[in-house]
């Protein structure tokens, strides 16, 4: 058997649990062993014995009975049905049911349990990554913008702006699980007539029902007016949630390669790792190429369920059900592995202080321009007459240190000596001087971030604590 | 001069006005006007007469003199700084920020807008839809699904199942706009170094600066960390929800185009128009079919979020600039054009109830089986042998119907005339009667959706009277 | 475990086949031999009896070591060279290889197999497709543009309509098969380097070498320069051909499931099948809506290659190793099932001839206004007067008979009452009988493509007797 | 009036020219007179005093007048019929023709003249691509994989491998517009009925006017048979043509990017430029990030064509009119543009010797980690021991490099005191020696990759002398 690479190579053992055949089926008999409960006691003819004969044999999955009762029948839920009730000796489930008032509440409770453990794994990375922003709010960087020097930073500011985006991925899926909505026992087309007519008309009854259906998945929220499916919209409001999640660990992610090539941090290496069977000294950043990778995934499955949004036709057409069988466990197996990866990395990542003290030095007159541009207008300069004579000169550094000429950067020096800047050599020394620890606000902009990232722990029980499985 | 064609074509004056160059470069200088006066204010040199000499002149917007100063300097930011301070005479703009405290705030600033407008529009047409659900609340028709005939339903509860979708689009839209958080102006890499050294090191200056900006731009929310850009992440947030927000009334005219294809309610034909120069009899569903294009445009744009959300490097690479004028106002200008057919089609569609009846007609004992099934199992037939047996019939029915050998269907004949169904010929009659008015809770679920759909218009005074332009 | 559920569900044997852990392990063992006996060959210090034992366990896949050893080395590929010279007792495999070299190789072998098969089977739906198009080339039915009535046509027509488009997607595919370069055994970053060491520095040695693998592989095509790894564009050109195959046969499908909501044709229905659990009279299009779900499948798969091409850093970043690992099975997997799927429905596809008559009939008067405009403009009148005159009277006939007050269409009196058309009564009368069997070209059309599709049974031996597996 | 900003800022003009409405509007009126002839010689009665008038008048676009027109008409196509019939006094053209006969023949014809723009273009910039190889063929340079130091290569090697990516998009644009099929005067649905009719029944002379016009648009390959419109799958085959000719390109400009931030390469920096309003020292890598940018963008307008794809219903609906009218002309904007920026970086790109130099020499033990364990395993050792112990120490002298413990690489030292590693202090110097030349075929497969390249200066002439427009 092709077993399922995401859930079988990267995904945890609990999200498996919510997608495995076996699971599913179980879910599904409870479902419909809660329906004959409520039938009864709003007073269908449906003994107690009954219902225990099904109680009774609900563990037992036969996934090969069921796939060869598929071949017969060509329709998944009726070979199901027809196990179920082969099983317990009785023909009582599904009473007034049509397939899908049976799989569209499943699949959602699938989803929504998913959903919640996505958000334990990210409010676990949130604390992390506010800890680290914590630790490195004063660790001076030199900060990068087009992918050159620009001016300085903290790490720890660095780590908070991508911690920021991802605090809002998270917020965005709290609020999808608040008010996500079921569509409920709604009948072949939605009208609820088939529960209406199994209960003589008695609208209250058919509503009833509904709400203690909805009461036994757990959630508050559900659909007035469904077809036979609830709209796929809020599939793909899901599948997009997950990728905008991703969005801000992926951009850690890259920039956590880049600064890896400058060797300036890392994502680790453990003990007894291999970069590369054939260049032994290789240590690469794996995880947050997979991390990247776990991202790129997510949009292909976000794409599946943004085909079916607004492709609905009439009550409903199926036209989704293979989509949905790939994208949605798809989707929620790469948001996990994506998670516990991005946790690995936060947990083993180092910073190598001495290389990016080394940078620093290397560049500050560059770094500090714009001080020293803002000094000039101070002293009355035209603001850009000051901007075009200090480029002229950083510019001839840069192309002087690059071709060998000097191996020191000298721009403190040329700017002294031209005479239309403002600026002595022992100003310009100043500015370098103070300048050098001037990072702004950076080091209180990263302790916000990881007060409210660290505040999840209390939301979050256990997440704090929460370690990634060993990842392959 | 090549003209956007969404602009031109299809999006109205107000999506225009936000999203045309002069406009925003009016933004900007507004911008620019409201920070020297904050400065000013917080103790910078700039005199009264240096910001009346930039106010005086910020309506000349001399786009041709700007692109010439482009192609010399090769930055659009400095070019437009120039352009203002030679109008003015002056160079105090501009000080301690950099080209992205600008462009991020001013592009912010129209999403934002834009976003309000899209939302009002939304409003306008839920209103529209709530009504036409009422209108058609007990409107009986034939459900389909998998685009078969399934089981009656009415009108109005289909319009009310497309409604919920595009009512849950509308609070998804709702909430981020509450909670869309403004960049501010944060400097070259968002440390607020350039305001904190202009104000000499005052930390309390400096953000005292960002929060009257903010306040500005009539945002509530905004991002404490973030490099020289606000994280991407936050324009795709914006382009799914108009993509989600869409989804609903895409489904709605897909709908409405196979319905049409059947006679069954149209989206309306007007005095003068023309359907086809070759075919003078064709009516056809041009503006459903162009609001499944104006979706499918959505979808583009977004995917163009997608692709930058999550490619962030350091504290910002900018390889999203082309990208998002495309983007943005695109997304915006597709929305636009979408609601502003979706309130058309709502407008003008028309119900043809003769052949709606007729088709209930025609179908009417397939559109019980499930009530015959269910009458059956109440007799004590077991439910799967129902089903075979009233399946082994409808499908003759069916069958001979389609080959011509009978014009009338005649599967509840048949089905009283097989004994193993426990329902005699007057039983059946009966059930047809009893059925064919039988829509469940389709009437209450339609009342239900146009009672919220209506209460928008406290919400957004003046949309319940909004009607779109005269589309091309 | 958790199974690929396109592969377990959907997907062929010989498919998985390519694709199974088992499968793979074993084509990377036999490149490992093939390589050893080149080296040997060109002079490498390899006995014969090494090769011999490495042979003789070949076979012995035993998929838990492997993930052992990939728990403790973190190294896939490194787990498996260690299996597979533990099983031998030797250590002599992988070469001047580096894991690249191993795996790039033996996945571009697995995409080559599995489009040589998608091309078989896609041929065998052209085969049916052509035939069914040859059986209807004079079934004449109502053309439908805008999903309205517009002229005459024959079925076999509009079916060589959606083959030529599947014929393009063949040729394309076809192209691509006949293109595809093999990476070969360039090394850890494509200089060919460690190959050269081992062989002293003899460059047409490390080319031999290639030259042996290239060959081994079957492959005619390959880079010369790559980096450690082949551009991943091809991986997208290789999923956006299938997505371009696809589309064909998925506008077939969606039109057939539309032509099924007016029962004009269908999919067929076999005997034992279920259309609904709760509606016994249910015939679903379910195989078109799963083709149109595969189409849908594909196209996600095709992004996450997408964002892949353009995205390569240096000599090649692997953040594309677990995305492959997920969309080229996966999208490998859909097509075949596409295929199958297409080739059940053009299979058991029934066409209902009296509907479709009926039909004609009804609207006749509509489906010939273009030639009594054309004809009246022969007469002299105005082209543009004509066909306002025309549609007003079309339009009126419609709206008649759409409120139910006429029942039959009228529109050719209407015409002939009106004296400014100078087409009188028995002309008009001529121009319906003529008419109602003039189909154009379409005929010849459908001839035409039908004979351009069957001969593929030369070129593809087997295809025209190919049936898919019966389908779930 | 809001431009298009794809056209206006980035296009250039002959791309322009071909997509503007004044041009569209031209190629309909020539289109039109075609067919005039062509009737008229196929013996209808047309007079050349009619098409003369046409003639006369056909450079007279109003485009005011047309867009009242079509407010009146809502069809567009009938709009500029009208209007091309008042400019000349008569109503001759369009005959048996429906809008689709021309719409669709002149946007084929935009797509083809457009493609053949774009090749010219591609050409130019792997012309520049495979001289900069050439130049730079033995430029030794780190190689990276997963962006960190790998092995030696050279520069040229690095920009051959992006080349080979770029040729193959050539290769498979070139084969698409050899095979690029138009749709023809096939009629309203498709059957050729109207132009049969036209001319009495004769199917030679329907079929002689299709090819008068093939001709006349210059293309070779037509449809046989297709429905009101060709298959929208061949606008997707066009668009993921050219997203996947810019994925070569966009590997380069990333690795560019990458590159200068460690200085080792830039794209160069005009006189006059400025990088950063606020740090006047940036020169940053604004072309390679917009070519990125494009390649985005051509993603999303792929995405929407991708859209269209196997979602046509019957003979034709069109739903893809507005998408079309958005995704074409901008995804040839953004190709022209994406290529325009191309060569401009190609013309301007610098590289810094001495840098690139300075880190070889850096790294230079780490370069040959390789080359050592091969040399180990020659002497009889076990690889897998080799790379065990060679990875210990490497990972050592990193990470005492890192935390600056160190600052010479002294790997060889540490190698030559284990004795475990059969090679002495003065083998491993040699080695060393050996190495620090030795980039395997990198020159020859450069050189190899440049002949290609070149060569295309024969095919596409004037296109080794093409220089892009001075960009924004």
């Amino acid at each position: 058997m092709i077993p399922d690479i995401l859930a079988e190579r990267y995904a945890s053992k609990e999200m498996k649990d919510i997608w495995s055949a076996e699971g599913k089926i179980v879910l599904e008999r409870e479902l419909w062993i809660a329906v004959m409960k409520a039938q009864r006691e709003l007073g269908l003819n449906i003994s107690l014995k009954d219902i225990a004969a099904y109680e009774k044999v609900k563990g037992i999955v036969r996934l090969d009975k069921i796939a060869e009762r598929e071949r017969i029948t060509r329709h998944d839920v009726k070979a199901r049905i027809e196990e179920f009730c082969e099983l317990a000796g009785r023909e009582q489930i599904h009473k007034g049911m049509t397939s899908r008032d049976l799989t569209e509440c499943v699949e959602q409770f699938q989803v929504f349990k998913s959903m919640k453990l996505v958000l334990f794994k990210a409010a676990s990375a949130a604390i992390l990554l506010g800890e680290a922003a914590r630790k490195h709010k004063s660790t001076i960087i030199a900060a990068r913008t087009h992918n050159v020097i620009a001016q300085l930073t903290t790490f720890g500011k660095r780590l908070a702006s991508f911690g920021e985006d991802f605090l809002r991925g998270i917020e965005n899926l709290e609020a999808l699980v608040k008010s996500y909505p079921v569509r409920g026992i709604k009948g072949a087309v939605g009208t609820q007539l088939d529960q209406l007519t199994l209960f003589g008309g008695d609208a209250r009854k058919a509503v009833a029902l509904d709400k203690k259906i909805c009461s036994h998945l757990g959630m508050k929220s559900e659909f007035c007016a469904t077809g036979q499916v609830y709209p796929r919209t809020l599939d793909f409001q899901c599948l997009s949630a997950l990728y905008q999640l991703g969005a801000g660990a992926s951009s850690f992610a890259k920039t956590l390669r880049i600064m890896a090539g400058a060797e300036l941090a890392s994502e680790g290496f453990a003990k007894g790792q291999t970069g590369s069977s054939a260049m032994p000294h290789k240590m690469n950043s794996r995880s947050c190429e997979r991390l990247n990778g776990f991202h790129v995934i997510l949009r292909g499955f976000m794409e599946m369920a943004a085909a079916l949004a607004g492709d609905q036709w009439n009550e409903g057409d199926v036209s989704c059900s293979v989509v949905r069988r790939v994208a949605l466990p798809g989707a929620f197996f790469a948001a996990d592995g994506l998670l516990e990866t991005f946790i690995t990395i936060l947990c083993q990542m180092r910073v190598n202080e001495a290389v990016i003290k080394a940078e620093c030095e290397k560049y500050m007159p560059f770094l500090l321009t714009t001080t020293i541009l803002m000094n000039a207008v101070k002293r009355g300069m035209g603001r850009e007459e000051a901007h075009e004579i200090i480029k002229f000169h950083a510019v001839a550094v840069a192309d002087d240190m690059r071709s060998g000429k000097i191996s020191k950067n000298d721009l403190l020096e040329r700017l002294a000596a031209d005479d239309r800047i403002p600026l002595s050599s022992k100003e310009l020394g100043e500015i370098l001087k103070a300048g050098s620890s001037a990072t702004g606000l950076a080091s209180q902009q990263a302790e916000n971030f990881a007060k409210r990232a660290v505040a999840l722990s209390k939301k979050y029980p256990g997440a704090s604590k929460f370690r990634a499985a060993s990842i392959l």
